[in-house]
């Protein structure tokens, strides 16, 4: 194991550049995986562009990327799930694991969570980082590191639709056609939804998620949402106007999940809701969603290589996070430390 | 039988006359029912101030009321589950009874639901009105004319204590301590909630949650919403900012249960509620509540006696329409046809 | 339309005879359909070869049939949702709508209900039946005749898969690859299950249950179950023996469904059951499952041409009830009444 | 802090002697409690006059003792929730806490769980026991030792209630009157059930059913169960007969809880359950059942006093474990370590 190791480090907002930092050590339940690949997140841009989102300031140099897949090369004290050269999609964060949310099942909800690539935590654009062996899950041959990178994105688009209650003949309404839009999608249909709905105004990403299954798109800037009368939403837009016309359609007794993150309030139509009785749940990431996530692409029903729109190596950390703001049918960048 | 009946009709807004109708006769499936008592709602006062609710015009003479209670006097074709003389308290509505909601269990949301007194579906207050047989429950006898129609704002507590999950060991925040929110305390209560803390600027009516059993009161003219961190509002005030400083305080994973109506927008802190996943669920009357409530009235772990601060005839229903705009202590008016 | 027409009646054990007999007339809410397919279920060649299902005994002449698909052909008063010519699947019951469990969306469990085939009600080997247009379920051109009528068995495996809990990146376990298990084999696998492994002993079965998508088949004649520690059992078989083996297999946490019936009691294992707090239901027909079949047929995630054997006239159907006792190969027969 | 402590310790079947052992030191995360009182278990007795509960078999000298109370007297490295002098009631294991199980929030179904007084995991009849931080339950100066302790056999009943859904309305049937079934028919009134059938053959225990609020008791070695109709069986007999034929009565769509352990298998009656689409479900434990049982014990909805039938010093440990053999009025044992 080298003693040290190139880290591409978030200075102040928008300057990147690569640290030689110490190696970590894993302590005990711990890992150390070399990095492989990290998928580069709408929040790792949101930080590199603005130094904040929400209450999350960055106040000190950050290592973003919280998507990595990798290897494990060194063992912490006491492991015994995962073992040296076994191949991992990282889960990435630590809960305490004790508090009453964690014990409850909600460990994303714990508030001593330490989330990669949320100030003050560092990420994972680094040729190593540490995970608790609960959280780096082993992948099979079939999900290479870009996919098992992936199934970060795809975690949130299954919690979605878990929170949804997608199930065999839903009909859905997935808001926004970005990664996790189409991540959303993508688990709709594997849960046996009747139809899926795509709403945006990119053009290129309607056609994207048309090629990935959804049963219609509509392009909000020409036309309205029809008739579909969806029984969830997947809000994964953001767009607090989107939003209000998507609550506005759902059916009777409709779910909708507010998985989109955006500034704005979102100012809802109370009696409208009351009316038809909409139940509304707003996510934030995920828990228990790997065995699921591994499960739904490494038996292909789920396609993430779609989404990869460009690979970068650590030295080109600012072209991958720029990307999507230079050219629109950029969706995904994926970055591998060890190039 | 008499051929006609008295009824209190709401010939325009502001004015209520006593008109002489024909006694309604049952049809396949529904009871004739004599009656007794029928309770006052924010509603029907709204209708006589306002002349609509949202997209409910009153566009014709319409009859208020839609808490009754009275006695079977005449069963239509096929009657089985009530006799002659049985007392019963009225759930005020007729579904369908076969469409995709109501086979679902959710006939409240039916969308050929005739609700008593909202335009244009005439109301109970009169001196006789049909009801389906299952919507005419029986009541025994230690629950008086009063009380069994009273069991309607009992329905809609039971109603939101259920969606909000409340359970033993439950921290409640009720929202507004109007006829509503006090019988949603004390069902929070009957259900074995640790704390159920009652917000309100009313000093008169937090005085009667508490001698109903609320563990704490606020009178948010005054003080903040303390510590609590409820898992569950009970949101009855229908006041935005009340709303949203309730959502504010509630804990990780909470659920919000939006009872109160109310005509303006509802603003919500999008990122504040995705970061504690909260839940809300509007809700729209009941559906299956008239049992809990009839066991909650009739062992005594709720007291509706307390809600009822006035009696009045159907020639005086103006009065009992404007007591709560005359005097701030008045909770529930409660109308008797045959008197 | 005519005044009488063909029927297919069990006189006794083991005799079917046609009669000639009126056509029914639809009465308020109902609708008159031309029978197109029946598909036939175990239950009536159980009735066939021995006159009694547990507590339902045949003791009068029994049409049988309860799988049934055809056209409109007359429609009673008040009909609005099917149309003359309207091609449909038939849920083959009618509830009272009104009762407790109707109203809690449980019709299914009505205690008035009047089930096809079921002694004494008659069921759909006729040219002609009555039901309710609740009940008649319009289908697109891409279900044909038959498929429209499997979509009864095909509810079951829905409503199995629904009481399962099963999703995305459930370990199945079928018990038993009759028509019901090869339902909910491609149900589960539809809901996005990563693994069902059906279980039989019948070798041909199983070879169709591999052709349908299972991940894995066991023949339980020659092998035990394997290591899947299934999170869900959906136990078709039946067979107590099997059942009890399954349970044991059962992952923590897991939910098994009791789907297949059988004469004899269930001996379960009550401590392995708690030390895994193990979820059992046995289920009874289905409730608010045709939207879902439907479109899981529809849209061609679930095979159902794949089940059927042989087609046979109303005059033939006791070789359509003889099939399987002649043929270990044979599936599902279907009788089309107007050959 | 004293070297070495008292410990009352079973030698063998029928033998109970008192060991001088050191005191145990509270690792990270940990705490060391002072036991202040310890009540007996069944399970307890069980190991004393067995050796053995099912698979779990005394194969060495084992510590009894797993529903603890006490005050903290030291701390482990890191511990932050709970102070020297905190007293505490005490949830007797230790899961691994990052298993999937775990993770899931079902930290009862760890495959790693070590929990008192279960072979080979001693207990805490002794004068000090170490426990995680997590299972150190502060409490109210309103729950002296006593009830501290028994907080534990309140967290079966909290689970059981919640298992079985009860709330305000339900119906409950409480099969079986000793210290589980007396906490289980508290937690269901406290839950709002409308009704709380009591069965047992102990007439004796059946009193003390009815003074603690069953709202009707059977002994049915007299008579039968009566026409209840129960929506809910909790079921703390663990005898097969009684199992069986309290399942014959849940109304349709019921469920069983079913608490009691037994040797015997039980032998269900499928066709029954499956026309009723009866639910069943194994409890093993509890989880996050603590804080609704503090908030029960300490609001005086559950008196946890009447079920103390005898205090006993370490010393009399094995008076303590046979004192409900000797006397059929006795329901539960405490031990104080201290005295």
């Amino acid at each position: 194991m080298p003693a040290s190791m190139r880290t591409a480090v978030l200075r102040r907002i928008g300057e990147i550049v690569l640290e030689e930092r110490p190696v970590p050590e894993p302590g005990p339940g711990e890992v150390l995986v070399r990095v492989a690949a990290v998928g580069v997140c709408g929040s790792d841009v949101h930080y590199y562009e603005h130094g904040r989102i929400g209450d999350f300031v960055v106040e000190a140099p950050l290592v973003l990327g919280h998507e990595p897949s990798g290897e494990v090369v060194a063992l912490g004290e006491g492991v015994t799930r995962v073992g040296r050269g076994t191949r991992v999609s990282i889960e990435p964060g630590r809960p305490d694991f004790t508090c009453a949310q964690c014990l409850a099942g909600r460990y994303n909800l714990c508030p001593r969570m330490e989330f990669f690539a949320t100030p003050p935590v560092d990420g994972a654009l680094a040729e190593y980082v540490v995970v608790h062996e609960a959280f780096a899950h082993p992948v099979p041959d079939s999900l290479d590191d870009d996919r098992a990178a992936l199934l970060e994105p795809l975690s949130v688009g299954v919690w979605a639709a878990r929170k949804g209650g997608v199930g065999p003949g839903s009909r859905v309404l997935v808001n926004g056609a970005g990664p996790i839009g189409l991540v959303a999608t993508q688990v709709a249909l594997a849960a046996g939804a009747a139809k899926v709905v795509v709403a945006d105004v990119n053009a290129h990403r309607l056609e994207v998620a048309a090629g990935l299954g959804a049963t219609a798109t509509v392009d909000v800037s020409r036309s309205h949402l029809d008739g579909l009368e969806p029984e969830v939403l997947l809000e994964c837009s953001g767009h607090p106007g989107a939003t209000r016309a998507a609550l506005e359609v759902l059916a009777p007794a409709g779910r909708a999940v507010l998985v989109g993150s955006g500034s704005a309030d979102l100012a809802l139509p109370l009696g409208s809701l009351q009316r038809r009785e909409i139940e509304l749940t707003a996510t934030f990431r995920y828990a228990n969603t790997w065995p699921a996530a591994i499960a739904l692409a490494a038996s292909g029903r789920v396609d993430l290589d779609a989404l990869v729109t460009g690979h970068y190596g650590l030295a080109d950390t600012e072209a991958a996070l720029t990307a999507p703001s230079r050219d629109r049918t950029a969706i995904k960048s994926v970055i591998r430390p060890g190039d």
